[in-house]
């Protein structure tokens, strides 16, 4: 269990900030009332951890944030941005209390630039409603976390979230041209363009994936792609993880770069199939789905490509989806992989890491062996192409030792992964989760180096604090 | 003229310096000698200004680079990083003295790792060796810089090069996983990592395009791509700029990306055809250089729709390579552009930003106009297909007042591209050059928040000063 702060704000404070949050936002946008302000006390990392916020607020606009942020610095209490919730490493979980500000109502679409493909909405805009607007003009924004139904672009930049097709297209700071940003001193600045250019120090780099802890984004510049001519989606099926990993591997050698590249393993394929039918053969030990985007003669040429890499590490079948029903069935199946499970386990423990691609076959027996040591069902979901994992493992909480159990294996995993030469996180953040995480991969130099960027944005530490960065070991005992 | 600072330093601290260098890297790897020492008294950008280190020192490790940087530290005398001095904006220019630190010795490749496609090497390495490297494996490194025969990977990774096949496969900052950097504390850092992802801050991101400010980078991990399948290289001849910009959005409109979409003018085609018989037509007004890479039928599908973008937009004449010495010939053109008017004109001034696609017709019929008002001839040949124009603005330094309207028109520029919705520097970064410029595109607020950043790495103000962000107005006349 990850410790929590015990640190709640005087009552006279608190009564004070209430009164001037109203005079900023009006009444209506700021909850205070405990069983309300509940439904905030966690993000989608459920496994670890709740912690209520002292105050929420709903601010409409950006001088409405940039007036609570320089409210809270004044009263020195702790504030932390907050989209639609569905963050996995506890990013907007008010681990120390204080002000949430909740953006869910700043979702306008500002402009839509059709001939240089670019849009400016504000933070609290849904990803999926985003590309909804765009698609009548054939156009599409890339990144899609399996959450875009209800995730913010606020959300998606704060955690520089990817997605399956991420593969092809890169993760949110590939597409963020710039943002409009509340620093923790309350000023407002603009950083990036609404081009392709970023010119003076990349300070939208630094932006993305800060997770809340450098600023809060308000508005923010994305790149949009035209939608591909043609798709095709191919399940292959496999006789063991080995050969599937081995199959990926192949199909990049090739040169080529699907848009989508999932494995899918046995456990996680009867979840699947106990849950939404997606047609996934029950018996196979590992299915690779496989997606292709582009000009019709390309994927034409790549598909058989393709089915040639996978038969080369003996696949015992390859599927094409024949109609965008089929298509839309097959990508149910992932899509609805962590649902799955939700009915088939108690609880479960969700891991994000990133391994070199060919070191896949090694790392899946190592964690096949972590579960077979513990004695937990731990199933694995991924992004192949990009060596993204995301294995599950499954507990009950309600067996004494179980968690703690899940908790120390989801520790061993962590270590395997860098052991292999790769990261902590691939698109689900550090968080609150994994902050003591990069000090197996950072030395304490690397790590002085982030700190020294976290203390020139936010020198007195109000902004989402104890996120990301491992705890200062010179500075523990300091008071916050 | 850009205004040089004077500082020179005291004659006892240059000895001293100059006896603890020799003892770090040995005294043959130190120059002293101020005739040995006017090599590197500016770099590529000639026009504005030169102005001599008072040593140059080419160590051969990161300890000793970080040894050096302690040095300088101590002493309290501006350092700075020199590739092959082939920037374009002045970054390695020593225009306050101090020591000079180059790194072309540091040329080793660490490491291949062809499996994951990526590869380490010092930064001292030639851009075109590490390509010439990996090419038997089937790979390439993809930004290519015009200057990627001689320029560092170090050089590239400070001003964030690009080159014509960026518009396909991104600038430099796309492709570094990772680096180390001696910060100007004399501490060694690793940022980012030897795979795809970045976790905790994104201070890889924050370094590339720093322009040696933030620190000196001694190491580099770059992705690897594969080699194409095939090419196709396409010379369409169009009656005027106008058509010919609009066929380039006609392009993009239909999907595609050609790797590479060149403009180049009636002028340049001109002084090209003098200089190097590349075969384009001297009687059009505008040629797009355009080129294909991909899957054999992806660019047989491709080229014929690039064909009809171009018609649309009345083209006279769509020529293919259809060998590859056609291909080289036509590229040879292209690349010999400035070299070409090196012949052609006493002197030009090299212009670089970037303004929307869309905004290509109107920025060039004003950067027509400017030619025209101030009696310079302003050529243009350029990236097209990301807006990322080059004026050459002519000049005869030897007529009185003709040097100060070449800067004057380049201002002038400067501020069309601004209005138009562009940004100053498209690849050749800011360095001595825009540093004032900024202040058109970002308030107070955006170039204080950069400020903040380069102070934590640089408190004290001796890496590599007087770069990138203009003079701090708070601060002018305080002691350097």
């Amino acid at each position: 269990m990850i410790p929590m702060s015990s640190h709640r704000m005087p009552s006279t404070t608190r009564d004070r900030l209430l009164r001037a949050l109203r005079e900023i936002v009006g009444a209506e946008a700021v909850v205070s009332a405990p069983d309300e302000l509940r439904v905030y006390d966690c993000d989608a990392l459920t496994t670890c951890h709740r912690s209520m916020p002292d105050l929420a607020v709903l601010p409409s606009s950006t001088e409405q944030v940039a007036a609570i942020v320089r409210l809270c610095r004044h009263e020195g209490v702790p504030f932390l941005p907050r989209g639609a919730g569905t963050g996995l490493s506890g990013g907007a979980i008010p681990s120390q209390g204080g002000v949430l500000i909740v953006l869910t109502r700043m979702d306008r679409i500002l402009d839509i630039d059709v001939a240089n493909r670019t849009a400016t909405l504000e933070a609290g805009c849904v990803n999926l409603a985003l590309t909804r607007a765009v698609t009548p003009y054939g156009l599409f924004y890339a990144p899609d976390p399996a959450s875009q139904q209800v995730s913010t672009l606020g959300g998606n930049l704060a955690e520089n979230a990817g997605g399956p097709h991420s593969l092809k297209h890169g993760v949110t700071t590939n597409h963020v041209l710039g943002a409009t940003i509340v620093l923790p001193s309350g000023d407002v600045v603009r950083v990036g363009g609404r081009i392709a250019d970023r010119p003076g120090y990349d300070l939208t780099g630094v932006f993305v994936g800060s997770e809340g802890t450098l600023g809060i984004c308000t508005e923010v510049t994305v790149r949009l792609m035209p939608l591909p001519q043609a798709v095709k989606t191919i399940l292959a099926v496999f006789r063991n993880l080995d050969e599937a990993s081995n199959a990926v591997s192949s199909i990049i050698a090739r040169g080529i770069i699907p848009v989508a590249l999932e494995m899918i393993d046995q456990e996680t394929v009867k979840a699947v199939e106990a849950y939404v039918k997606a047609g996934y053969p029950v018996d196979a030990e590992a299915v690779l789905l496989i997606e292709l985007e582009g000009l019709s003669v390309e994927i034409e040429a790549e598909a058989p490509a393709v089915e040639a890499a996978c038969r080369e590490h003996r696949c015992l079948n390859v599927q094409v989806a024949r109609t965008e029903e089929e298509r839309a069935l097959l990508w149910k199946g992932r899509k609805s992989a962590a649902g799955a499970f939700g009915r088939f386990t108690q609880n479960y423990y969700h891991q994000d890491a990133v391994v070199p691609r060919t070191k896949l076959p090694a790392v899946l027996r190592e964690i096949a062996a972590i579960g077979a040591r513990t004695g937990l069902l731990i199933s694995n979901v991924f992004h192949a192409g990009d060596g993204n994992i995301h294995p599950l493992v499954c507990y009950d909480a309600r067996v004494p030792g179980q968690f703690e159990r899940a908790l120390a294996a989801g520790d061993e995993i962590m270590r395997v992964c860098i052991q292999a030469g790769g990261t902590v996180s691939g698109e689900h953040g550090i968080g609150l989760e994994k902050r003591e995480y990069l000090r197996l991969m950072y030395d304490e130099a690397d790590l002085a180096a982030m700190r020294r960027v976290q203390r020139i944005f936010d020198p007195t530490g109000e902004c989402n604090p104890g996120k990301v960065l491992p705890e200062d070991e010179d500075r523990k005992g300091e008071a916050p």
